[in-house]
């Protein structure tokens, strides 16, 4: 959670906003006229629960704020459900006070008072959470926030082995500036990356736009220490190891219910020197796109970045300044080659270090995309440009009262296009007249792909009334996605949105599992309650 | 466990044995002289606890045998312990009763019988472990294995998804030659693939020869359904989820103390149409290699199969058919490039579909390994002729009463060559004079590599002694292993041979989650007791 927060919003940015007319005349054609909604703020606070009394009881020589704006900002995520909050009236409920330790003994201390005490504890990186991963109904029991702002070390980098060693509270820039001069890279870049934390991409099993070339954060998490309620938990530490159950990936996706990761050792990949994105447009239906990108991930030289766009999305995108959209650029683009459409929009990415190798692979893409016309380096530069600046246009749109909102899901390549299809069936029967239902796959796999779906819809500027539309309209839409064969999620996480499928996919036995493990490591059920189980 | 069994040995193969005198001067010049050992042979069993009134009891309608042979080549696995009781004179201990279900519901009735009765039950796939994983204390209890021979059936291969769906009783080969004419490969090609199963490779967590290209077991697991005495347990079956913690981690590895994997979705990928495997020698010392193989693995185009020998291995490859070797072949390549040693023999394979891809990724790897001295396709060719035939030349060896066993690790690349150099001192200071320990790197990741040591001793005759030398060398060596930083097992598995020394690399917490996910799947704890935990 960086130093420029603000309430209810993404960020400071102001560089994007509906400033674009096309993008304006977009949504006013496809949702109505717009309704100015409230301005977030921050209008009032539940008092803490504590005194200085408890704070020196509890905590000593730990760093610990209750000050109202500190709890208030460690209080939710941002899912547009958490924003909506900050839109409305209410009085903001907080956790009673955000710990700030400075390394693994003091959160190690913390968590052993707070299971003693049975005081709530949720750990908070970035705080980017769109599943209400970190918002807990703070009212039902003493809580606190553990903030990892502080576990922000890079201890060591192993040059020659490529793992990094590092504090969990670092975010992914801090990471990429550290390591970009020993000649590394994550390659991890969700659109989180600005603002979240690498705890967070572990304790959320998060996937980056880069994921075709440099895999999941599983697949970078060579090790990690867990701080937890009965001690210290040490997670892998080898690349690869038939040394029983791999206990990584209970960490990963845990999601705080177990534990608060402090630190962890990251696989790094050589830094690219040459790195290429490409656009281009697929004409004729999404199934063709599904099948073209299905072909490149079961090829043996997968681009770096593959994602291809419905016919929605690609008409969003060419045509104004979407999330991931290529805005000028893009238009001239399609106002040439508009002959394509309807089709799909797709961007493909190349990194490497050796010419010979990026060309090899180059080659190999534009063969298996034969068909596809390209729209020449300007759109792929913009994608690049534009990749984290979803969330910002969400906030603009949300000021003139526009609901806006993604999901995502995963499934085999021989149901993503019968998914894709019920999914957004799903969605426009639940948002109704004036929504405008859009999807691209952004990460492939050998055996299927995920589904991203961007929802829009217009016209509301109530926020309580917008709150219950979308929650009845998320669960109509996850029912979708777990009866058509969907995962739960395929990177944003269960949280507490998504926690009442989650058994439909785990099964009765898997959540006895989960159950006890928890107990196992959180006997008295203090870490994150209510996320995940 | 194949049809064609006899006790002690890996199989009735013939054609490898110490045939070539090269190969007999090799082993009396480094081990001493032959001591001809007893031969293997089922001299007695004990007998059966069941008569055949329990067996109707409590196993009605499932095919279900106490007879002797079968038993006991149901007793015990593949190491180098296993086989020495064959050449004793001990009446071989053996399970109650062998069970052949023929599907996941006759699995779960006798699972619940068992937990119900306190009945000790081992899955035995192809019964291939050489860690003692089903090698059970059958006296303790009453026993029963389940045979998993006859869930064997291949239920559906998804050709658009590249996804098999199959029972875990499949064998390696049976598995290939069924996708072979739809055009896939599964790609797991570990030593032991002739006779283990889909159900074995999961539970041990296996890593075939050609891991660099097709990944590890647990790469290729879409989801299993397991059987547990608690009912069925379905992990898995997305490519990736973030639907929490991924329970395919605690299958994969867990040997058969969870209960049995009865079916598995695996992830295919297209069969190679182009198969190249090439030999070379690097010289200078095994750091040299040490350091190509890193920057091949940290690259972005990995040969589908890499391995590098140390002198000593080389040096034993290059003069004779040993596990891997390159018998006549590779004597001529000796001979003409000599010059080269002492060095480290590399064997590095491609395969893929398309031409200009396997050409880029050659070419790729000759500049990579600049200043190895290639030794044209006939030794690579020998490689994949012999890559199955380690275990036979064992069975010769042992019938000359030498020991012949094998024992593998992985740490990160920075600790390769000290971890290599402690792991080879402590195998000579344990084996003594007349041993030779060679090993090589034969799986390689971002971040690490496996190493796996071969060790020969000579002129033992007696089983009993040979068995308590080995067994004190064996912890000698691991040891040293984890002191030196590498992990209990790289693709082995911990069964009961490696179990003491679980706890040091999973430690106390590790080990409590380890327990509690058994107990809620297990509360009765028959599933192969001492395995892993």
């Amino acid at each position: 959670m960086g130093a420029n927060w603000v309430p209810g919003r993404w960020g400071t940015k102001r560089e994007v906003e509906i400033s674009d007319p096309r993008t304006r005349a977009f949504a006013r054609q496809h949702l109505g006229e717009p309704k100015a909604s409230s301005q977030p703020a921050l209008r009032g606070v539940q008092p803490s629960g504590f005194v200085d009394r408890d704070i020196d009881r509890l905590f000593p020589s730990i760093q610990v704020s209750v000050d109202d704006e500190e709890r208030a900002r460690h209080s939710r995520g941002m899912s547009y459900l958490d924003y909506l909050v900050w839109r409305s009236d209410l009085v903001i409920d907080a956790p009673d006070a955000v710990l700030f330790p400075s390394d693994h003994e003091q959160v190690l201390q913390i968590l052993r008072v707070c299971s003693k005490e049975g005081i709530v504890v949720v750990p908070v990186g970035g705080g980017t959470s769109v599943t209400g991963a970190i918002t807990a109904d703070w009212q039902a029991a003493a809580s606190i926030v553990i903030s990892t702002r502080y576990l922000n070390q890079v201890f060591d980098v192993d040059v020659e082995s490529g793992i990094a060693h590092v504090g969990s509270g670092v975010t992914g820039p801090q990471l990429e500036s550290h390591i970009a001069d020993v000649g590394w890279t994550l390659g991890h870049f969700p659109q989180s990356w600005e603002q979240a934390s690498i705890g967070g991409f572990i304790a959320a099993r998060s996937s980056g736009q880069s994921s075709s070339g440099y895999g999941r954060i599983e697949d970078m998490l060579l090790g990690a220490r867990v701080a937890t309620p009965v001690g210290t938990w040490d997670v892998g530490g080898f690349a690869a190891a038939s040394s029983g159950p791999d206990l990584r990936h209970l960490v990963l996706g845990s999601e705080g219910s177990l534990g608060v990761v402090t630190s962890a050792h990251l696989r790094l990949r050589p830094r690219p020197s040459i790195r290429e994105y490409a656009a281009a447009v697929l004409p004729g239906d999404f199934d063709r796109a599904i099948k073209v990108l299905r072909h490149l991930a079961q090829s043996s030289m997968r681009p770096t970045v593959v994602r291809a766009s419905d016919s929605a999305e690609t008409e969003a995108l060419l045509t104004m300044s979407m999330p991931g959209g290529l805005a000028g650029s893009a238009f001239s683009a399609y106002l040439r080659f508009r002959s394509a459409l309807p089709g799909s929009l797709l961007i493909v990415g190349w990194e490497g270090t050796r010419a010979a190798d990026v060309a090899a692979a180059r080659a190999h893409a534009r063969e298996v995309l034969a068909g596809a016309v390209w729209l020449g380096g300007g759109p792929g530069r913009s994608w690049e440009r534009g990749r984290f600046h979803g969330p910002h246009l969400r906030d603009a749109l949300m000021d003139e009262g526009y609901l806006v909102e993604t999901f995502e899901t995963v499934t085999r390549w021989s149901n993503v296009d019968a998914l894709h299809a019920s999914v957004r069936r799903a969605a426009f029967e639940a948002l109704g007249d004036g929504s405008y239902v859009m999807a691209h796959i952004s990460h492939t796999y050998d055996t299927g792909a995920s589904l991203y779906f961007t929802v829009l819809a217009g016209g509301w500027s109530d926020p309580m009334a917008s709150t219950a539309r979308w929650l009845a309209a998320k669960a109509q839409i996850t029912d979708a996605i777990v009866a058509g064969g969907g995962a739960v999620s395929h990177h944003h996480g269960v949280g507490r949105d998504h926690r009442a499928w989650l058994p439909q996919q785990v099964g009765p036995i898997g959540m006895n599992v989960l159950g006890s493990v928890k107990s196992s490591v959180d006997p008295s059920g203090v870490m994150n309650p209510g996320a995940l189980l």
